[in-house]
C-alpha cells in the first residue's frame, strides 16, 4: 500500500524492478556471457543484493567513489568503465589493494600514471571507439591500439584483459532494427580488431554496453562480457527505442498537483528540473516532452495517459499538459505519477526511493 | 590560491558574488523598492550572510524545507514564491508559528485549506499570470482575482498583501529590449488589475521576480517590491539574454580532462549531467550546447574560449568541442572550467562549492 505522501517521492516498483534483472540475468547465462551489470542506475546497495540474490557478483560502475560505495558493501569485483581519471589515483590505489579492480583506459598517460602508481595488480581494459565518437580508441586504428596493448604488456602490475566498448549511439535510434544493426556491426569490428593485434594475455576479451542492445539482441555470439545498466528502471526514453514496454518501467516520480488549468488543458505540479532533470525526447510530432503521466493506484500505477505529458520544467514546477478525462478526475492537492524520460538522472537527483509497500530504500547518494 | 581538485568541483569567485548582490542591493534601495532575493540559486546559509551584511532582510525560497532552512539560520521575513503544495500544510502551519512567513496562492482550494488550518497569521500573496502561462491567475481576469481577494479577507488568519508575478518568458528572449518590453507590459497590466479590484487590506503590493528584467531594468516604477534569484551567480544563459557579461558569471565547474582526441578538436571531461545537469541553450548557429569553457588560473578562471563549448552529456562524461589553440595547451589530467548554462541547477546538483581562495561552502542540499 502506498504510503502517504508530502512532496515529490521516487516511486519503486519492486516487482517490475526484480523482474527486469532476473530477465537480464537469464538472458547472459543462456548466451553464456558475462553478467557485469552497470549500476550507475541505481546506485543502491539494497538494489544491488537482489542482483547477488540471482547469482550476480562482477559488476560495472562509473566512478572511483562508487566503486568504494558497492566494495563497502562487500562487492569484490568492480570494473570501472570510465576513462582512468589521473587526480583519483590515489584512491584507485587504494582500492586496488582491496578489491579486484578493473581500469579503463584509452591513452598512454592513463597508462604511464598507472605503471608508476603503487598498484600492485590491476586488470586493465582499452576502451574502443566503434561508432560512438565519445571516449576511445577508434577500432579500425589498429596501430595505436597495438602500442597500447605493448605498453600495458610492459608493466608487470597491469594485466591487459580485453576491449570495452560503448556504443551509447544506441539511445538515438527509435528501433530496435537500428540498434541490432548498430551491435553487430560493432561486434564485428572488435573481432577483426582482436585478430589484428597481439598480447600477452592468453585471452582478449570483448566486453560491451549499452542497454538498448542487451535489451533487444538475442544473439550475444561474439561477445564475451555485457554490461547493461538501465534496465533495472527502464524508462520512457528506452521505450521510444523499443528496448522496452511501458510495463517494464519500474519507476515514477509521484507529484503533488500544485494548480489546475482547465482552459489550456495543464496541470502544475511539485516536480522540476531538481526531481526529473531536464532529459527531453521528442515526441512522434516532434514536441519536447520531459516525462509521461500515470495514475498513482494503491499499489503501483496505471498506464500512460494518452496525449499527455510533461510539457516544461522549471527548477521546482512542471507543466502537465493533458486530456479533459484525465484533468476532470484531479483535484489540487492530489498526486499523480511521471515516467521518467532518463531513470538514471531522476534517480541520481532524487537520492532515494520508496517501494510501493512503504519500504524506503536508499541510495549512495543518501549518505552524502 | 585553488586548492589541488581531484574531481568535478564547483569553483566560486566570491568577489564576483559579492559584488552581483551589492550591486542589486543597490539598485533596489535608489529605485525605493523592497529587496526579497530568491535563494533557490545558492541554498547556502554562507551565501545568505554576504546578503545580510548589505541590509537584507526579507527573503524568497521555493520550498518549505528551503524556508525550514533558512529560518533555521535566523531569517524570519521569508516568502515561499511556490503554488501552496497541501500535502505540505502542516509544515507551513509550524513555520508560520516562528517567523513572518508569506505564501503564495492561486485557487480557492489554497485558500480555504489555509483557512481551515490552524494557523494564526499568514500573509497571503495571490500568484498573477501576466504572460508566462506557468502558474497564476490570468491578469486580465479581474473576476477571479477579485473573488479569490474575497475569500482571502474574510478569514481571520489571512492578511491579503498583494500580487506576485514571475515573468518567466524573459527567459526566452535574446535581446534586453525585449525583456524591458516584458517588464513594463506586465507592471502595466498589474496596475490595471489593482485599480479594477478591491481589497480590506490598505495596500496592495506589486511584487515581481525575474532575473533577466531585474537586471536589465533601471526604472522601477510601479513595482514594491523584486525578488531576483539567479543574479548572485548569473550564467550563460542570463548572458545570452544580456542580463549580465561573462565576467559577472561567479560559477564555474572545474572537471577533470580524461581524455583528448585531436582529429575531432575534441576533450573529454570527467564533468556529465550530475554534475552540469542537462540544461542546454542554442548557439548564434543553432547548436545546442550545454556549457562553455574557460581556463583555470591560480586565481580564478578565464574569459571563455572562442568557439569552445561543452557538445554532449552523459551522466558523468562531457565531451568538449574546442579549436586547436586550446587543446594543444591541455594534457590528460589537467582541469578546465565549465561556466555553466544554468547555475540554479548546477549548484543544486553539486551540493557545494569551494571559493577559488579554497573556502568550503556547504548548501543546504549538503546536510541531506
Amino acid at each position: 500500500m502506498l504510503p502517504k505522501l508530502t512532496k515529490p517521492t521516487l516511486l519503486l516498483d519492486a516487482e517490475k524492478c526484480r523482474n527486469n534483472i532476473r530477465r537480464m540475468q537469464l538472458k547472459a547465462a543462456a548466451q553464456k556471457v558475462v553478467f557485469r551489470p552497470h549500476f550507475k542506475t541505481h546506485q543502491s546497495a539494497t538494489i544491488a543484493r537482489w542482483f547477488a540474490e540471482g547469482g550476480t557478483n562482477k559488476i560495472t560502475v562509473s566512478s572511483v567513489s562508487m566503486a568504494r560505495y558497492f566494495a563497502s558493501h562487500g562487492w569484490n569485483d568492480i570494473m570501472v568503465a570510465f576513462p582512468l581519471n589521473l587526480a583519483e589515483l590515489h584512491q584507485f590505489t587504494k582500492l586496488s589493494a582491496e578489491i579486484r579492480l578493473s581500469v579503463v583506459v584509452e591513452n598512454i598517460e592513463a597508462i604511464r600514471a598507472l605503471a608508476a602508481s603503487t598498484i600492485r595488480a590491476i586488470d586493465v581494459y582499452l576502451k574502443i571507439d566503434a561508432g560512438y565518437h565519445r571516449t576511445g580508441v577508434p577500432v579500425e586504428d589498429y596501430d595505436q591500439v597495438q602500442q597500447l596493448i605493448h605498453a600495458i604488456d610492459e608493466q608487470p602490475s597491469l594485466r591487459f584483459r580485453g576491449f570495452v566498448v560503448h556504443n551509447g549511439h544506441t539511445y538515438h535510434v527509435r528501433s530496435p532494427q537500428e540498434v541490432l544493426d548498430i551491435h553487430h556491426r560493432s561486434v564485428e569490428a572488435l573481432h577483426k580488431l582482436r585478430q589484428a593485434v597481439r598480447s600477452k594475455s592468453g585471452e582478449v576479451l570483448i566486453s560491451v554496453g549499452d542497454t538498448p542492445s542487451m535489451s533487444t539482441v538475442d544473439d550475444f555470439s561474439g561477445v564475451d562480457e555485457i554490461r547493461p545498466g538501465n534496465f533495472v528502471f527502464y524508462d520512457v526514453m528506452q521505450q521510444q527505442i523499443g528496448a522496452c514496454t511501458y510495463d517494464n518501467i519500474a519507476v515514477a516520480l509521484g507529484c503533488p498537483v500544485v494548480a489546475i488549468h482547465k482552459q489550456r488543458n495543464e496541470i502544475i505540479i511539485y516536480g522540476g528540473a531538481i526531481h526529473l532533470s531536464k532529459e527531453s525526447i521528442n515526441d512522434t510530432d516532434g514536441t519536447p516532452i520531459y516525462g509521461k503521466i500515470v495514475s498513482l493506484t494503491g499499489d503501483g500505477w496505471s498506464s500512460p495517459w494518452p496525449d499527455s505529458y510533461v510539457k516544461s520544467l522549471s527548477q521546482e514546477h512542471g507543466i502537465v499538459r493533458s486530456i479533459p478525462e484525465m484533468i476532470n478526475q484531479i483535484s489540487v492537492g492530489d498526486f499523480i505519477g511521471i515516467l521518467p524520460i532518463h531513470s538514471c538522472l531522476t534517480t541520481h537527483l532524487m537520492r532515494e526511493m520508496i517501494e510501493i509497500n512503504g519500504l524506503h530504500i536508499t541510495t549512495m547518494q543518501s549518505l552524502k
